[in-house]
């Protein structure tokens, strides 16, 4: 754990996503994880399988935060190009991974099929990256610079990520607090946002729903890296709330 | 409808996303309407609560689609900016709108509560904006140039986009046929890819599935704005699985 701010981006690649016929589930895994671990996931892209898309968000996104997680891309048909985007952004060369190719020969020897070239299409690495091995269906994702490239399947996404979570840097946890209301959000958010403004140092957010009365009701979370300042602000928040429902009971 | 290909950006606005506290469930369900409607949904951006962040997003994506929908932030609390940063964005003031104002006194009028401070900053809206109705809460979005500014709560985002999608300039819807190959990806890819190659102005995509069997399968979904194209590449992508399967069963 360092004492900086560590931070991370999610681009996720696939035109089926943006068509919506697949629904995409890796982004809220994805920033549950990195929330848990102490990473601050701080922005998210989706872009098409098309090759100047994908180097160009990838360039914008890794050169701005710590890590960038990518899904999606790397099976073996044609319309998977994340691999030599990766390679094209980082200027490096892209070629069949040894290691790789080892690995698919024991899946083909296992599984059955052959090692064709749409299955040799999945051991071309960027030169350069580490192998993230794949438990689930064989074929590796890949570690280059703070770039970590792992399959857009979610199951095979989970999997590739418990293997790197070990190796990331990771930062001071952001903590957090939620407080249920029992009150609309506008006839809070006046002095909510007097809350919020006293403590400029911690995160407050604001966010209703409809509660089980089938009411509107409001949650309010408190985010702070330090325990102390949290429990501070969410005794802020209660009296704030006390006193304000004492107002409307009359 | 316009022959020309109308495209379009999401934008969604919130930490809680990027912290995995919401679930996002506005992509999938924007990029479906689009799609059904014929306008292709081009990139997707999620960013936090930060008003550089989310205007120098928005000024990105603006400039190079047809439309940006925004979801997210146009509540009542001071953690709700997009409108602020929207009238940033397009160099205009925000102030309260009359009609705004209109609908919100109506609304708590028949509801309850007070037009508070907190209820009338949902009545602000940059200058030049057109109000986007919200049948679900009152609090209206809004649309300036080719930017619609729209709740994050689903079903209020909903409804705004039925208010919004009469409106929308739409093109030549894509059409798309799925083929289910009941074959590995590994085992059809080198083929398919011959396929695609053999027709650069259709998109062909592969996306593998566990099937009923618990095996690995995989669907090909051909996409073209052309019916008769649609048809032609489909019937190749058929004529190439019968024939891998028939080489694989001897």
């Amino acid at each position: 754990m360092t004492s900086e701010i560590v931070t991370a981006a999610i681009l996720v690649i696939g035109d089926e996503i943006l068509s919506g016929r697949t629904k995409d589930k890796n982004i809220g895994y994805i920033a549950d994880y990195m929330t848990a671990i102490g990473i601050d996931v701080k922005e998210v892209r989706v872009v098409s399988d098309d090759e100047p898309e994908v180097v160009a968000a990838l360039n914008a996104l890794r050169a701005r935060y710590t890590y960038v997680f990518t899904t999606g891309g790397i099976g073996p048909t044609h319309d998977d190009i994340t691999a030599d985007c990766i390679a094209k952004a980082f200027g490096v060369s892209i070629d069949y991974h040894p290691e790789a190719v080892a690995i698919m020969k024991e899946r083909v020897a296992k599984m059955g099929g052959k090692l064709n070239e749409a299955r040799m299409r999945m051991t071309r690495i960027p030169a350069g990256a580490a192998l993230v091995a794949n438990k689930v269906s064989g074929a590796p994702g890949f570690w280059i610079g703070n770039v970590i490239t792992m399959a857009g399947v979610p199951s095979i996404m989970q999997a590739m990520l418990d293997e790197v979570a070990p190796k990331l840097k990771t930062g001071v946890k952001m903590l957090s607090a939620s407080v249920r209301a029992d009150a609309k959000e506008g006839d809070i958010g006046t002095e909510l946002g007097a809350v919020a403004k006293a403590y400029p140092d911690a995160i407050i957010g604001s966010y209703p729903f409809i509660d089980e009365n089938g009411g509107p009701n409001t949650n309010i979370v408190v985010r702070s890296r330090d325990a102390g300042k949290l429990d501070e602000v969410r005794a802020a928040v209660e009296a704030m709330l006390a006193k304000v429902k004492a107002r409307l009971a009359h």
